[in-house]
């Protein structure tokens, strides 16, 4: 497996072909330091290339997801932006929209488990997972405008999430809700009412993902996101090219193998 | 508070920074005649660069929020038609168009109170809300190809507003639905039961929109917007020029002092 | 009415305005196989210029709607993909996509009826119906990647029809769900629990589709579709000339008669 950067600000446990992170900063409900940003985008591009590693599961440690972003960072901000202007603010967000854009094209398959503060920031992270799990008394918001400032690197990924109507209300008002609503919004896929459920919707899912073969996976989560900005026509035809090869492939092949002698394939074994 | 232009066909009434414009052709159900078409596009300039009007409002006299186009301005139109040809149907369809385009990127929180008829252009109307309270016997629907017509200037509204998906059986089976199911389709975020619940609703909604700072608010609803048309990270690198600016503007320094000093910040007092 | 090709794998029949399709290849719960796909995109094309066909129904004989590719073509293409390479899997993926995008195209109402198996392949074409109706009990899922091949021409289909955020956990863990799930999930408008609703609900809507005039309803159609590549602005501007046309055209003068004398139009008697 993959060399895994060193981290202050994150934990993480490999274990059959699963990356566990977790937020670790609980003094401040894992508040969404730089330092954390720069931690998490190292994690993503650490494995990018490993099909070895099939999901990356991230939670937050001491209850909370993740509050948002952090005071004090934006405490540090102001410090150098006195000797720099603007510039300093508008890096700190822009590496944030980084971190966004990078998980939502990570080649492997990422899981949210979310549970108590999912903000601002928090709220952006869930926001680009594959499977989002939430336990019914995460609190979600999107709180920004109640402070002055903007959600900018966040909403354009909540409205991708959730669509624009509901993105609307939840940016214009900063309204509160809990896992229940966000399973109704759409924005997770499973609201569980304790901890073990959690465990055992998280554990249900990871066996799911095993039975998908990785570099598949990772070629249908890319054409998934293409569709965003790319027109149908060529992108069909550009589809059925890597049909193509994914059906002679060794992944294509084996799958059809083990379909026909009714054994599991390989990659889950 | 903006000069508001003298209006035949809507009443308007500023009250703490919101502004209550409410559908004023009871003898119609409050059909969308090009007298109305242009008084709202009236108000919606004149309070366009007026940061101290809040949110606006809008709902229907006598128990109907909008039964769609007006059968006299039809009528209007054919007789100009026999001297003018099409034109004068399609100039009329297109300055509705024209408002909700309008209505859509307004700066301020646009919130929808629906009630009895909701069709037509009463239903494109509330497709560029922010946030809709819709009653639960409200009638939605879109009767136009029912009538041998189509819904031009609506459709792509409602398309964005809950999808392709549920679009196309609506437009295509003249279906009509009541608040309840307008909720499930994601077109209204409320669905109250009585006149006192949707009172009630407004008023929370309301206060939550008076904790937003009002020039944060607008940026954030031009972001969202922009999501449709700007590819992602180009419009990230803008949204964090614009978050840097918001920072250190006067909300930003407002908000952050205020959330420092655990007191409700200026917009909101 | 329009010639109908002689098939193989399709029963058609025609009733009252509706050209009922059913898939008929039962022995393999209707797998898509090249000749079915062939002949179903030779049924949408002698139909496309033809109004007096209303609607499309589309179901699989056997209780199931159908099971996905069929595995015999994927053993003749391996066949000639030993002669001529990777090509003979990629023309035979492509020709699917074309049936997809045709068939979201049809100016027809396009009605889908669910039942048994709707995986793969059927999935793909259950998401470009205008309407579908599905059992309770059906099964949906999207298996590609357990086998170790892509949803590759059904991918983009997907995510139109239900978003990114259901359309990504659902490819990327093969899923399997039930009809009430896929309501839940948008993908199907009604689940219905035993085979006389089913019929009872497919009734009810044809009478929907009834009301409705079938040129302003193949115009709309169009428009709504286009909503997904042109900007709004221009695509307002040419809806209003097409609204212009409507009015002053056939089923705009019959409508607007029949509403003023209280009377059904010509096209729902």
């Amino acid at each position: 497996m993959s060399q895994l950067p060193s981290c202050e600000t994150l934990l993480l446990e490999s274990q059959g072909g699963v990356l566990h992170v977790t937020l670790n900063r609980p003094e401040s409900r894992n508040a969404m330091s730089l330092g954390m940003v720069e931690e998490l985008r190292a994690v993503f591009k650490a494995v990018r290339d490993d099909r070895d590693v099939r999901a990356l599961v991230l939670c937050g440690a001491g209850g909370h997801f993740c509050a948002g972003g952090d005071i004090k960072d934006m405490a540090g901000a102001r410090a150098r932006a006195q000797a720099e202007g603007a510039d300093a603010y508008r890096d700190l967000n822009r590496a944030f929209g980084a971190l966004l854009e990078e998980a939502q094209s990570a080649p492997q398959v990422v899981i949210a488990v979310l549970e108590g503060a999912v903000l601002g920031g928090g709220f952006g992270l869930a926001c680009v997972s594959d499977v989002a799990i939430a336990h019914i008394n995460a609190k979600f918001g999107l709180p920004e405008t109640s402070l002055g400032i903007i959600p900018a690197q966040i909403a354009p990924f909540v409205v991708k999430r959730i669509g624009l109507t509901q993105t609307r209300r939840l940016a214009l008002t900063a309204a509160r809700f809990d896992g229940r609503e966000a399973e109704r919004l759409g924005l997770v896929h499973f609201a569980e009412s304790d901890a073990q459920a959690l465990a055992e919707r998280l554990s249900d899912v990871l066996e799911q993902v095993r039975q998908c073969a990785p570099g598949a996976n990772a070629l249908t989560k890319a054409l998934l996101l293409a569709t965003d900005s790319q027109p149908l026509s060529p992108l069909l035809d550009h589809a059925a090219g890597l049909f193509a090869a994914a059906v002679v492939g060794a992944e294509g092949v084996e799958g059809t193998m083990a379909f026909v002698q009714k054994r599991a394939p390989q990659w889950a074994e």
